[in-house]
């Protein structure tokens, strides 16, 4: 950490006023506070493309400072439309030296799950805090070691939860929390979507692929959001509809969950169905979500008449995440979505594969 | 059956004319038809009294001609009431004498499950059609004994199913059956109320009660029909919110089915939550019924605008049902939910239980 600091302190002199005042966050507050942090994006598919690059247009506390991705071509384009200075771009080779580039406090990995760890622990080593997509990782003992690694450099990590920073998902959150209509009781949570793809990490066992860590985690999070608490055991069957496209892993997977307060919830996920609902029953009364895990326009509406429909400040979820997320670090105060929270899903993930391998019932 | 057609003949002279013109499925077609048929309620229970028997007063094709009840002061209440003449009150020691009342064309088992399979046998053998409440019976060899007993006797089962004659549940049964939507892949159905009494047959295993049967069974009728398919594996899970009070059956089941088409239904079932939704996505589009098994109001709505709201010629589902299965009696045409389809469901429940037994999946 100190040569890192070092380098760091060196490379200053370098940087745009107008985007770097100071690093607080690793200098000090005797220099005047950087307000806005700037964001390596760290693998360049869809979701960095057409949805974290436009979203850091639309940001106030951070920005896009940075790329690494292993394609030439990609780091030519991204360059040209983002104005990327070539310092501050890397290949996975190169990655480590993001130590030395004070441009970058920021890396946020949005490689197939089953690179978040190395990427992850990479980025810790070089003094950066850390946002990573979910799934968090395929195994617990991935986390776990993602989770030291950051404590262990000092740095904080972040996981891609958009819902959380949702308003409308906040509005169930709180209605549990404060008892609104009592306990609650049943939930039936799905999240699906058709997906046309066949040789995309998502059908790609090696790469973390399997509906379960992609949507499955939604579906779970409504049931853990909606509860307020950790499940106590699940079952779980996976299926699919396409064999000749689903090879490696499960298209479609059902769990069901048992909470420490008796509560019992339903889930559904699939690639092979559009659905995205939430149904909460409480002693009295209910909430209803659809859709419940949208990039935007989540709403609802509850059993006393009261509509579930925040408008959000900004068009989509992940600006909102971003800000909240960046001005949290900016601030020095905790995350909304630690690494610990998912942990908490990979622990339950891991208990629905053995669930499926086994045809029991899981204590967690 | 000849003793008994000579006696149900020998009674014709006392009979009503405005009512039983003739007995047409008894004595066959050189007669005048009777246009309504009469039918005696067995067991006076919450169901029969608010809904059977008001019912039977908005009926065209049958009406409440007789009772058979074990509690002397009801027999004195009812007959006040409805006017039942003292030759149509019976208790269960003298029931089987209804062999000879020609006033009785149909005998409608109102009585708690574990006595379906007697008391259905009973009127078979002395020759009635016979309506059956739902859960037809705890068990499939009772169900299988039930519809044997109607055949050799050659009489007509129907099991109480309300739903299958309301249009609104028609109107999801039609469209996967034409496939508007392509396959059905995936279900939520879930069915339950708030019951707050505590010793009720409903709690007492003795006399079948369970939440599965009851209202289970609206919950599995909603992923049958809305497949048109029989599941072809189950697993299932038991639980209850309030153990002081369910201490020999289930308050709530949570069960999951998979069809012959690759379709999955997660369906919730409880005695401690009020629910009554059913959720059809299919491949290409969404049915959403809710609620979906009410006594009258079943509405809802499909993803290409089309609202399933088709109103009820009568107030409720009751003289619905009473009204078409009577029709087809009176015409010698199918019943339109027969014994057979009340096995279907047991054989379903059968294996839940033996599912929750056992904590694995059983195939049907």
């Amino acid at each position: 950490m100190n040569i890192d600091r070092r380098k760091f302190v060196s490379h200053l002199g370098l940087l745009s006023t107008a985007t770097l005042i100071s690093a607080n966050s690793l200098i000090g507050a005797t220099r005047p506070k950087k307000t806005k942090l700037g964001i390596a994006l760290v693998g360049l598919g869809y979701y960095s493309k057409d949805l974290l690059a436009p979203a850091l247009l639309d940001t106030e506390y951070c920005y896009l400072a940075g790329i690494v991705t292993g394609t030439p071509a990609k780091a030519v384009e991204w360059k040209a439309k983002y104005n990327i200075p070539d310092k501050n771009i890397y290949n996975y080779d190169n990655f480590d030296q993001i130590a030395n580039n004070p441009d970058i406090d920021v890396v946020y990995v949005v490689l197939p799950p089953s690179m978040h760890r190395e990427y992850v622990v990479r980025a810790a080593k070089a003094g950066k805090h850390v946002f990573c997509e979910k799934p968090m990782a395929p195994t617990v003992a991935d986390c776990e070691a993602m989770i030291k690694a950051c404590k262990d450099n000092k740095v904080k990590l972040s996981i891609g939860y958009r819902c959380q920073h949702d308003p409308n998902i906040q509005a169930y959150m709180k209605a549990t929390k404060e008892g609104k209509f009592g306990k609650v009781r049943m939930i039936n949570s799905a999240a699906g979507y058709f997906d046309g793809r066949s040789n995309h990490w998502k059908q790609n066992k090696a790469l973390g692929g399997g509906v379960m860590g992609d949507m499955g985690v939604y579906a779970l999070q409504g049931a853990r959001l909606a509860t307020g608490e950790e499940p106590i055991n699940v079952i779980a069957q996976a299926s699919t509809f396409r064999p000749e496209i689903y090879k490696e892993v499960e298209e479609t997977m059902m769990f069901q969950l048992e909470f420490p307060s008796g509560a019992r919830a339903a889930c559904q996920t699939s690639f092979g169905v559009n659905m995205n609902h939430l149904q909460i029953q409480y002693e009295k009364g209910w909430i209803r979500m659809e859709p419940q895990s949208g990039y935007s326009g989540n709403k609802g509406s509850m059993s006393d008449g009261t509509l579930i429909n925040f408008p959000y400040l900004k068009k989509m979820q992940q600006p909102i995440q971003l800000d909240n997320d960046c001005k949290a670090l900016l601030d020095g105060t905790d995350l909304l979505v630690p690494g610990e929270e998912g942990l908490r899903d990979i622990r339950v993930v891991e208990a629905i594969y053995k669930s499926v391998a086994t045809g029991r019932m899981i204590n967690l």
